[in-house]
């Protein structure tokens, strides 16, 4: 039988709770809904363990992890009437380049270091890359903040015979995802992209903080989107709206406009509605199981297999 | 230099007109909108030369094929202000098996029959399928009667070393493709469909008669969504609406219920808007294309190339 | 301080159960959601008490109201944790004129009788339109069967001094309403209507009742939406779809388009959700307080207010 | 016979543009299509004539009306193939106070003054109300500067026995005009709004300005919704989208999420899509005809049944 992957958790968001209540749901049920990967590489998704955790908030530290998931400002609704204890106690992050040695020294045991704190800190994130590095842990980075771009950490991490997984999640069904698909469908099926837009709308934490910073994620967003097409220069993106009574839901409306044979027009338009805060868990638990079954394989560096999980990896700019 | 194709095509509909005109502003502009493959095989969109023409509207015969593609009821708007002549006048179809013979004479030179007559006289389509193997020439049949299909029809063209593709022409860009790329996703990513549908609504005299007749439509519509899913019992399909104000457009709603990750759930509505007609001709054209290159390369029978741009193609239910 | 209205209702179909569990909440909560008049003719929603009730079914024939209501094919969901009893034990409805006399005693005490059988039995609602006249109490049709737009019904209650209101109860919020808003919003700003179309679909039991007598129905949508205008012959209905996995909801898409100054094009599309069964309790509760207080003061007949709560007021054709 | 309106015009921008060109297509084709009112007042859209114009641009100053219309950035479509001349050559309009006599006397024969300059400068709009005032002539303000808000020129006009209307056109039929339709049928119809949002996009100059000054445009959007409703703050409107390739369109996405009885919920998603520019002249040519009619009968000051045709009528914050 497989053992279970052991992983320790920086930032306890409302991305971590999806995941600490969806592994638990998966145990207790045995059939969690919305899964890519029921197995992968032998893992179920019942089959990852928390051995730590960390955070900065006073609300979070000092509490069970299974408790600390529910502190606010998280708003990730309760998936699952009683969450058992997880016998973890959430621990004070580490704040600068000092406390890299004794973080190490609290991820002793731990196969994956998962790093899911706010976006918009590059030295802390690679601060505690340094810290799996020294304890012989695989890194999953699913924040923006570069660190598997990085080529200097992701040599360090490949001379060290460790796994290096990141940057930045794709969700597992968002705007993005639709609208490149949509796009894709128009160019191999021959139409000719006349013009089309995207507006994106939200109300978590999250999204008002993306709005602040909105122009870099709007050319992250552009870039996804128009990657393989020639088509750059037609795809509108309209600043993203922070409309707090969406609460912890997105909204994307997407426009399509085209020609088909002959220039006659093709229109098309979408509305989405998901859950904000769900989305990443999904794709989240698949590089847990990814890097533990490098690390387990003796796989150093990068995992090819991560790439459609990513929106910049290893080779993206900075 | 490539010589150019000489295709014979039975039926002057809007189908026709579509691709008579859209090859006319492909040799005047150079550069046609909304083509699948520039180039296939060698052969370009201009290079679709008609060497003949049937018909049995008494407004058509004996008209230039230029004229009579904008005889009513044909509602295909005008591409291009002045269409040369063509030099092909239309002929009178057969109406009953005795005239095989002449129409194989007729037939002559030509390398590919284009079959696009209206649908439901199978007993015709086999009847031109007869006259173009006597004549020595490739079948394309673009409407869902049974000719490709027909084991027996197909053994006898592999016989005579003739290449036949059919049946019935997938749309360019359709409801169905939109919808089944959509469930793609859906599964692809890892998410549960909850429930979906569709609803199809329609301006032209085609779409009237698939009113009609609408209940075995909509269960080829339902087979074609859920082909490659699991999900075949929670889509549903409306009843097709004939709106004669939509003209020659059709429209589609769509709507998707999904959950991912732990059972958080995601909506997803579309609205399509098509210009009906057009929809054929750039995938006709491919057909005729792959066609001529098969009996240039004496490629007997069916060419398995075909097969995306089909709805049933050979080994589907007759 | 006023005293409550006593009323029989004929029918515990789903309309009377969103209306006795939305006054138990009034008077639970104080501050029922979606009341159109907190207060009408100072009667309050929670001051209407029932004091009888007659069903037909096994299932209902015999339990309390309170319980009645919960019994299938109803599943308009439970509003409320714990519904109090109400005292009221379902009888035995009339199925032939003999019974009158019956159940005209059974009414005894009832200000009102609200007639909510299903639709479609015209000698079944005029025998309860008679028994209330023989027991004294106005008369409240809020199906589709002639009862106030019978003149010779009407007279009777005139003659009687019995308030008389109906027939057929208008939605507080569906498709029809809103359709009609825009499409006179339009006229009012002076555009000019091009084609307008709507489609309807629902899961409920009572749609595809509705479905199946499709015809009657689109045209009385039809009727409904052109009234006042002059534009009848562009608005198009298509056909109704019962899809049961939406279950109690009603989805409408609608699609006008329009031309403003100078014959520049306007676009609007829309769909609207609803939850089926409970449209019509807001606008019951209403008709209930009108009835008692014209019967109250002695106000005979119809009821002008009562008009645009009604699908077919007196005049109408039957 | 009634005589026609001699208007003078200032500014030459996109709403002048279709003002101009639909009366020449109403004189020519006697039908213009999307007039609120074929006659007011006794006066036809044709007979409304063009005696000055306007303008700063060097690209205008000096040419016809007619041509100047069609000038960069205008970019009004054409409405009528031959425009005929109108023998008002466009003049260069005031740039400070010195140059109002001089106005003043090249307005001399104009009954009404329409105003219809870019927004944003309150100095402008005055300086040719006084102009007005001198030629003595009714002054039209279709900007949102103040001028007909402001006491002191309201009295000044008053005393002259001058009318004086504004200031800033409602649009024909836009945004706020249908979500206000909408969220005043959900209160009349007694149901509690839970959030709304509007979504809006355009492509026009006039609406990038729009963008880079958007927090007035939205709170005054905000204003215009809520007015009469206890719902304000349950109403968002998201950042304004300058989108090019939308070009003279504007888009808008509207949702509403309500409840009905008892809570269960309603939801309403529209998309409304306008042509920009052509939305002000159906309406400016009402006031027009207002203000010449109350000049003809000697009515000074405000006019009240222009007051649904204006965003800020007297009375209303500066």
């Amino acid at each position: 039988m497989i053992e279970r992957v052991k992983v320790a958790v920086v930032g306890v968001g409302n991305n971590v709770s999806a995941l600490v209540q969806g592994i638990a749901l998966q145990r207790a049920t045995g059939n969690l809904v919305g899964v890519r990967r029921t197995v992968l590489h032998g893992l179920g998704v019942g089959d990852v363990d928390f051995t730590a955790a960390f955070a900065l908030s006073r609300e979070k530290v000092g509490r069970d992890l299974s408790e600390a998931i529910f502190m606010p400002p998280n708003n990730f609704p309760r998936l699952i009437d009683e969450l058992p204890l997880s016998g973890v106690t959430v621990r004070r992050g580490l704040t600068d380049a000092t406390e890299v040695e004794r973080v190490a020294g609290e991820l002793a045991g731990a196969e994956v270091v998962l790093y899911a704190a706010p976006s918009g800190r590059r030295e802390t994130a690679q601060a505690y890359a340094e810290a799996a590095l020294r304890a012989g842990a695989a890194f999953v980075n699913i924040t923006s903040d570069a660190v598997a771009r990085d080529p200097q950490i992701m040599r360090r991490f490949t001379e060290a015979g460790l796994p290096l997984l990141g940057d930045d999640l794709t969700s597992q069904f968002g705007t993005s995802i639709v609208h490149h698909a949509l796009l894709h469908l128009l160019q191999e099926r021959g139409l000719t992209l006349t013009s089309s837009y995207q507006v994106n709308l939200g109300g978590t934490e999250d999204f008002r903080n993306l709005v602040e910073n909105g122009n870099t994620k709007m050319q992250s967003k552009l870039n996804a989107l128009t990657a393989h097409e020639s088509a750059a220069d037609k795809v509108e993106i309209a600043p993203l709206g922070y409309l707090p009574h969406l609460e912890s839901h997105k909204v994307a409306h997407i426009n399509i406009e085209a020609q088909t044979w002959g220039g006659t027009p093709v229109s098309l338009d979408l509305k989405l509605k998901v859950h904000d805060p769900s989305g990443g868990a999904g794709v989240t638990v698949d590089l847990i199981r990814m890097a533990a079954n490098a690390l387990r394989h003796r796989h150093a560096g990068y995992v090819a297999e991560a790439t459609p999980l990513l929106k910049s990896p290893p080779g993206t700019s900075i």
